[in-house]
């Protein structure tokens, strides 16, 4: 009988959706022996999944609730199939990024603070941050402190099903949108991420949602920040490595563009980092995808996975193709 | 030469648009004697208005540059013509109130107090969160960070054009959207006011973008928020005192509902007021409209009132029909 694991802190109400015929093995935090498997389906937080991976056997197949898994095919090795929770994470995550950029045009930050110091008229500092932010020093009346989302030119990075869904999100924005791949594509209009840097200077948002790869590691250095506008808002809901750190904080501190970012690196970031204290940024703790609605997608993906398994049928969302094989 | 006078912070690049044959007079905030105008545009900001109107001779029609109108009849009386600046608002308010969810649904106002104090492992508040404010203690594995807004249950009080503009933004993320208006209509189905309190405890989210009326006045009481959800969220993209503050603090307070609001009773908000330090809110300081955008678009609506009344056409958006006539 197929052995599955799963972490056992997941709510049993998830648990219904797997086929009979196969044996659950719930796997704790810190398990106290080995426990064999066939198939695991990995905790969501690569340190804990990182912890449980020496106290188990056999497996041959990972089943990640999440889209990256960089860690599983680390601690894993060659030899085992992983499979990654496509899908799960994309509703979250294209939320998360309009949400961010609104929360930037309409200068949520800036307001939370002047919530926090009971200051209502100390809204006039957004007025003072428009024009620093975009080197426009006219005299502005009615003061400026929103801006709007409306008509602005987007440059989107990374065109899979997460990107699909911003275009679909931000699409009554009459935003002017271009897209960028690894790869140039036509219908609609894909361009190839080697034109990025003739791309940058056009818009005035940026998000980044592509893997990581070796390619995609530090493709948002000082160079690319130097080709931005004045004050253009990059976003990055991908992942934190993909933006060269130490550049971004030179970019903000120096005033030159804005960010909202939910992944950084390092990760946790310390409290001691400089990027903290960054003006003009929106930093969430990687926490993008974790909705209530993404554990029932990603388990719901998992439990078809292993009805695939048992059924003999081919797994679908494989990111690493091994060695040793499932008999059911 | 019809005299048409103007705050004379407005920048001059909003004049041309104007047509010629007429005499624009800029107003200063504190003017030094009295000024003689058959057209005044008014400021946007009712306290500066206020303090020129004692200033001005002759005045026969009001062109307001905002939604709001309140404090132009109160001041000038029955026999000015009052028109407002509908339209002007539409983008920025329906912006700020897409956005204004969906921080609130992902947290933000958490997430930029953690941002502040520089540490990443406070996220776990935000599951405590999730679980106090909708009573659901259940052990959640992956712990819940985020929210999704996607086919939430949404009740939109308010069906003017910046509540269809709202709908609009609304559409991608597949919410059950019910409407409500003053006046209960078909195609698309909007029900009256009058069935308020039915609709209310089926809505996830309550958005408030109607008109303040003596009708309107302290329409959502603890009456109506004892019918909300528990952990619902009430939108205020309106007016302040079509809810009563009270009942808002008292409901915030206890963990009841949860609110975004750009309006206040009253406004400018006290430093020493309770709803500054209420949980689970967001306020931002009667900034929606105040866009970039907005100052051109209330400006050109202006200017195209100016051209009916040289003309002799009829003006639009009159909220207050006087008795004294502009004679070109």
């Amino acid at each position: 009988m197929l052995k599955v694991g799963y972490p056992d802190a997941i709510g049993v109400e998830l648990l219904q959706q797997f086929p009979s015929g196969i044996e659950l093995v719930p796997v704790p935090a810190t398990p106290a022996h080995e426990i064999a498997l066939d198939v695991w389906i990995a905790p969501p937080v690569a340190g804990w999944g990182r912890k449980v991976w020496p106290h188990l056997r056999g497996v041959k197949t990972v089943l990640a609730l999440t889209a990256g898994t960089e860690w599983i095919t680390e601690v894993a090795g060659p030899s085992v199939t992983v499979c990654n929770a496509q899908g799960a994470h994309n509703v979250s995550t294209a939320e998360w990024t309009v949400g961010a950029i609104l929360a930037m045009l309409k200068y949520f930050p800036l307001y939370r603070d002047l919530q926090n110091a009971s200051d209502w008229r100390g809204r006039s500092r957004a007025s003072q941050d428009y024009s620093a932010i975009h080197n426009d020093h006219r005299a502005q009346y009615p003061p400026i402190l929103q801006e709007e989302l409306n008509g602005k030119r987007v440059l989107i990075v990374g065109y899979g099903d997460i990107g699909k869904t911003i275009e679909r999100y931000l699409a009554p924005y009459d935003v002017e949108l271009t897209r960028v791949a690894r790869s140039a594509r036509t219908n609609p209009k894909v361009h190839s991420v080697s034109e990025l840097d003739r791309l940058l200077p056009e818009a005035e948002i940026v998000i980044l949602i592509l893997p990581h790869t070796p390619e995609s590691h530090g493709l948002i250095g000082a160079a690319q920040i130097g080709l931005m506008q004045q004050g253009a808002l990059l976003v990055n809901a991908a992942r934190g490595p993909i933006v060269q750190t130490d550049a971004l904080v030179e970019a903000l501190n120096s005033w030159r563009i804005r960010a909202a970012i939910d992944v950084t690196d390092p990760e946790p970031l310390p409290s001691d980092h400089p990027l903290w204290k960054c003006p003009n940024l929106l930093i969430t703790p990687h926490v993008a995808g974790s909705t209530p609605q993404f554990s029932a997608r990603a388990m719901r993906i998992a439990a078809e996975q292993v009805t695939r398994l048992i059924s003999g049928q081919q797994l679908i969302n494989v990111v690493q193709q091994g060695t040793a094989t499932v008999t059911a």
